[in-house]
């Protein structure tokens, strides 16, 4: 009996440009482009193999067999890799196979990091590899896409631009400078919650509710201009003006957004107010701000420890972790998966205070 | 030697659709319409008196003089009466005249309340009435208005609109309901400041910095509909989401202004937060901020010893402020004033915590 197996891993990334809303909410079209870093160190493994004996598709998420809607969202996708197999490779039968999907992330759930992008990224790699597809880059990007919008940022390494496209074939993300091009840092406040969160899964359904997401959009490549000049030039000054406004743009399309989306807690005014400070003083640090509470700051190497040092004794601020810039997507051949499991919390630097 | 002197009583107001950004700087003609409701029980008491005596105008605000800026504003406003006064009264002597005005908030310095609204409405029928002018209404609003855009709404009673008008003669308010209408209160959060506030004086002139201020000014009279609907049907609920709505989208504005205005600090987050919960779980109450930290929760009378009660413990909120709906500016006659002057702080109801 002949099994189709493959693991792939991915980094998270964080938008600099933001994603917000789509044009098409099935084919996760975004409604404006955007532009990204992937973080270093922060990793989602996953490993898919189709089975003949499988008589529907699993999915085991930390070591914890999933059901219901997060099985069903991973089997929608998998449906999309089927049915490229049976397009593409005549005589494959993965096409009327079920899959089982294993994925590990290397980074504390619940520590308020979309782990989707990463996700769907390792996700798309394994189960096009599983199934005998040789995509390129390009292809990959799309195909995360259809799982996760940003997750099509998590394929290509570095910065990375997902250009708006015209249809499904278009809409695709690819890196504008490689991880070395500049190593900039991501020191992520994870802040205290106090309220219950507003739930975030509907966000890109409601953004066009806001009667100030036309506005964002309409501007949006504008700001995407400015920061990709910035991040190819290294001019940091540059950089954290734009971030910090296009997040500041999203969160103002959320919170004017019906029903109201407000993700900010009384700790991530705090450190927004004082990067800000910082940054007059002059600490190369910006803030930007995905759906949650969290602050992601980021900064030059130069400027990483100092950061990190402040925001541990701001009141609220739960934990502070630090990531680089990260490289692409990728297969890991069967002989590395052993030693990638030693080391699978070793990854990242994470900071625990009071 | 004849003297012309009047005094006159105003409150402040708190804006329920938000004033943000002029057509016209000089004349103060607003970008949108707006609507508000006067704060009984804070008042500001302004006598002005034309004086041959005088070389020059004189500026006497809680007891002390002032000079440079604060007094060439108040002397540019007096221009605009005195040169009323010549139009209108062909024989005033009263054009060529200086003036001292005396004022006095019964409200502390420092509070956060806006005392330019009170200031410049109570100005406007002093310095009219001292000069011999004999203004309605509706010229009154106007003459305020070039003061301070928000102190036209302070003129006339109760809940009051100021419409947008197409010049300056159009420009003015009126009260769409009188003060008996509606037993609402606003529970003022008065809160720490962490940072260094930012400056809001240019406020209104970089409004239209934020690639968002169109998108807002388009859709303000849309939400002024219904919050004047929702007012005068004493309906909370409805008048609760316009509400809060309009003034995020205010904020939204002022956070992607160049430069940023970022006046929400922790505790304003949290006071915000707090309140939505409070509102789900049906407490007639909702929250409007202004150009600043301190959070307007406007409730019902039936909710208001409920609200002030839970506004108190909540961290970083230093005193809470309790205001019902206020009258219109009116003259105040000689024989009053030393009564007056008996009450000044006891007209308003301030309980400090912590």
């Amino acid at each position: 009996m002949t099994t189709f197996k493959a693991t792939a891993q991915a980094s998270p990334n964080i938008a600099l440009i933001k994603y917000w809303g789509n044009r098409d909410q099935e084919l996760r079209l975004p409604a404006n482009p955007s532009l990204s870093m992937n973080l270093a160190g922060l990793t989602t493994t996953t490993t898919v193999e189709f089975d003949p004996a499988l008589k529907q598709d699993v999915l085991i998420l930390g070591g914890s067999e999933i059901k219901g809607k997060g099985l069903e969202r991973v089997s929608r996708f998998l449906d999309q890799v089927r049915r490229q197999t049976s397009e593409v490779l005549k005589t494959s039968e993965v096409s009327h196979l079920f899959a089982r999907v294993e994925s590990r992330n290397n980074f504390p759930s619940g520590a308020g990091l979309a782990s989707s992008a990463s996700g769907f990224a390792a996700l798309a790699v394994a189960a096009s590899a599983a199934a005998g597809l040789d995509l390129n880059e390009a292809e990959l990007s799309r195909l995360a896409r259809l799982g996760s919008g940003s997750a099509c940022r998590s394929v290509p390494g570095g910065f990375v631009e997902w250009t708006l496209g015209s249809d499904d074939r278009s809409s695709y993300a690819y890196s504008i400078a490689s991880a070395d091009h500049w190593d900039l840092r991501d020191i992520v406040a994870l802040i205290d919650v106090e309220h219950k969160a507003v739930g975030s899964t509907e966000g890109h359904a409601v953004a066009a509710t806001s009667p100030l997401q036309a506005a964002r959009v309409a501007t949006a490549p504008e700001r995407l201009a400015q920061a990709r000049s910035a991040l190819l030039a290294r001019d940091f000054a540059a950089l954290a003006d734009v971030v910090e406004l296009d997040s500041l743009m999203m969160h103002a399309v959320m919170i004017t957004s019906a029903p109201v989306l407000m993700y900010w807690q009384p700790s991530t005014i705090a450190v927004m107010q004082a990067v800000r400070q910082w940054r007059l003083n002059g600490l190369a640090a910006c803030t930007t701000i995905d759906a949650g509470p969290n602050v992601h700051v980021i900064c030059t190497a130069a400027a990483a420890d100092e950061v990190a040092l402040r925001l541990r004794v701001i009141p609220g601020v739960r934990r502070v972790l630090t990531a680089g810039v990260g490289g692409p997507a990728q297969l890991i051949p069967d002989t590395h998966l052993r030693s990638i499991a030693g080391v699978k919390s070793a990854g990242y630097n994470l900071d625990t205070h009071h």
